[in-house]
């Protein structure tokens, strides 16, 4: 009866939509299926995902401001309900609000010196930012009290101001992270990298890791690194990067889905699974999370394709495309996400960690 | 692609809560869990459950208005995701909200006339609202707009004005929701009676159904009806009851789970384990529900009592409590609905349908 923390308790703070898989709506039942209890606090409540060049385009709902935020934490912790193990943080759209979600996650390690953070920091896509840029400093100061962040390309690179071109500056970036803000894991979710420089990081075409499936877009490599030296003295790390192929679709949801089970699956250094991996137990909870979301991808996919009729075409963004076009392939493309039991609890591991070299 | 109604996808309008399991927070993960897509419109934003005398007390957050409610389901339609096969409405505080509600049902029939529409009429319990008095009149405009509601049986009586108390009134009750409302089915998630009166209805102490098993307070009927009638004839219903033990401890959400369960398992009359039921279709999802949620609750017991040493005295709300420590009684003895999937998806029957005379 102890207000002590508890085991595979996750204060997950991300957006909530009505309709769709965004946000705490992607992250939740996730989490929920491999046995979390998620402690779910909204930042926005909107009918849909809302995004406006990927998006539906037109929503209703609100933003909730710093001081609901503030209100919900304080009432949680006069509650003794602020003793999660871990906590994720995804989209938090105002430097305000982002500011009380600071505060709340240095009340969670008070309460717990051991709490895993893992930091999502969403902040944009593709060299288009869609929260206010004032986050950015905010999100400097968050990435120390981090365990692990799971930022894409684009994010890595407004963190590290390494522009991530090639092999050598993906692995400048990862080792940047850990250098500047003593971050312990980087998850840099999905890089997209000419063929030669997916050689060059370990990748090959003898094993077909380097080479496009037909019907997909390109490979992308999701790559980590984990610092292995200990605290004072250089920072030593491990490397690595999962290589997989993009669809030709265009998927919402799918980076939050992502962060949802990089925390879920996260390291337990106890589970022989992960001390025995051969790269890092970091890359093992990152080929279970890659598998897992092309398990779902792949159903999301057919599902897209018997509802247009089989014409890939039709789940496919195009030029020219009306609203009502839009929303319509939306629709059909929302991730198949409460139908993926077997894909987010066993997943089937088909690509593999490459370590990279130092 | 068209836009068409698409099954298995369910509007639940209800709260939602960042710790524990009430409203949209216990309906969305069972629903999920057995398969159904869940747009989850909230009508509250709180940090815990708020409940003053059997809840925590305390706690942050805000109601939505009438006005976000208004904005979330205009722009769902806009975007064409007005268009679920069930809609389950619950908690939802004020008048004007509950307007609101009427309409988005209004229109998802419009949209979809084949829509099953499962209302809990959530007001009170034993005795006392904890809702605006002036919502009454609205659920008696919308019951006759409901496939199914799920009243607790205060709110019962408040919705036909018959005082249960007895057998007779019981099946009066359950009658007047037919004759009053035309609603086509009816279900009193829990009633308290005499066993004299369990016996008038047809429960037996030969097979045991009204004797009280040892460790628990009393027997509860939960009870249901169907109209079996033509449109337009006189009214011809099947009735029912499912008798089971309630335990000494209090659990909150109970009631926001079962009317889920009901919503998630409601009669597929072209399904042949409903369709070949003994007494009704409607009596198999109630075994379903209350056998799923006797396995959650036994579940939820055997982890509080762990959590309190084993000592059942601990799980009890008691005279003269404090606020800590009914709050910390209330963290041990939240539902353990994540770790149910058993229960959930395969539930054991032990409680069976008796069918009432009429």
């Amino acid at each position: 009866m102890a207000n002590v923390p508890q085991d595979k308790r996750i204060l997950s703070i991300q957006s909530h939509v009505v309709a769709g898989y965004v946000g705490n709506k992607a992250a939740s039942f996730p989490l929920q299926l491999l046995g979390w209890e998620v402690d779910a606090a909204l930042t926005v409540s909107f009918s849909n995902h809302t995004v406006r060049i990927t998006g539906y385009g037109r929503w209703g709902g609100s933003k909730f401001d710093a001081a609901h935020l503030e209100d919900v934490f304080s009432a949680l912790d006069a509650n003794g309900l602020l003793r999660q193990s871990h906590v994720l943080t995804g989209y938090v759209p105002g430097a305000d609000a982002l500011k009380v979600v600071v505060r709340a996650v240095d009340r969670l390690r008070a309460v717990n010196p051991k709490l895993v953070y893992v930091l999502d920091p969403v902040m944009g896509d593709d060299g288009r930012i869609y929260v206010s840029e004032s986050v950015i400093p905010i999100y400097k100061a968050l990435l120390p009290r981090a365990t692990c962040a799971t930022p894409n390309y684009f994010e890595a690179e407004l963190l590290t101001d390494v522009k991530i071109l090639d092999a050598s500056s993906l692995k400048a970036a990862l080792k940047t992270f850990h250098e500047r803000y003593r971050l312990p894991n980087i998850v840099i979710s999905a890089v997209s990298l000419p063929t030669a420089e997916l050689e060059a990081l370990g990748f090959s075409l003898a094993d077909g890791s380097s080479t496009i499936p037909a019907g997909t877009n390109r490979m992308l490599v999701c790559s980590g690194s984990t610092i292995v030296s200990a605290p004072g003295d250089p920072i030593e790390s491990v490397a690595f990067g999962v290589a997989f192929p993009e669809l030709a679709e265009h998927y919402e949801g799918v980076g939050d889905v992502f962060s949802s089970l990089v925390a879920g699956r996260f390291p337990c250094y106890s589970d022989p699974a992960f001390a025995a991996h051969p790269v890092s137990p970091l890359a093992h909870t990152v080929e279970l999370a890659i598998a897992s979301l092309q398990g779902i991808l792949a159903r999301t996919r057919a599902h897209a394709l018997s509802l247009a009729n089989n014409r890939p075409e039709m789940i496919v963004p195009r030029e020219g495309e009306s609203a009502d076009e839009r929303v319509r392939r939306l629709r059909t493309v929302e991730l198949r996400l409460v139908q993926s039991h077997q894909e987010i609890l066993n997943p089937t591991v088909q690509y593999r960690a490459v370590r990279f070299d130092s």
